[in-house]
């Protein structure tokens, strides 16, 4: 996986949304951050082939390749998240 | 919203694969933690009704009551996260 090529596709294509360090921007969003390569590739996939549907990412899903997938999942998945629960 | 009646469900139902914290056990699934509880209300709904398929959790929801639904939402969207991304 190319994670500098993902870098730049998560900036141009996913950003506004899911926020480069994959911290959603929106609430219909989810965080990306630190989300396993595959399960980011498997979400990606069945968006590109309608088996999972969302009017904003079965658009965008539709124009990525095989290796674009690889590349903007190695990114997300490369981003540390901590968590902290309530009290 | 009662979150304390979310956390408990987390802790039965969802902390094998998700975490009581939402930071993913196993690679197929996804972290929840801090994301909102639109979306996480939308996919518990989605998997319920078969609008979204997954092999595990098609079988989880289909349990939940819609109040379920509503506090374990609340229980992951109050869990506070941070993201860091690689140099």
């Amino acid at each position: 996986a190319d994670i500098k090529a993902g870098r730049q596709l998560a900036s141009a294509q996913c950003r506004t949304c899911h926020g480069l360090d994959g911290i959603a921007q929106i609430p219909v969003a989810p965080h990306l951050a630190g989300e396993s390569e595959i399960y980011l590739q498997t979400q990606l996939k069945a968006f590109r082939s309608g088996k999972r549907q969302s009017e904003m990412m079965s658009v965008v899903a539709k124009n990525l390749r095989d290796d674009d997938i690889v590349n903007v999942a190695a990114w997300y998945a490369a981003i540390e998240i901590t968590a902290e629960m309530p009290e």
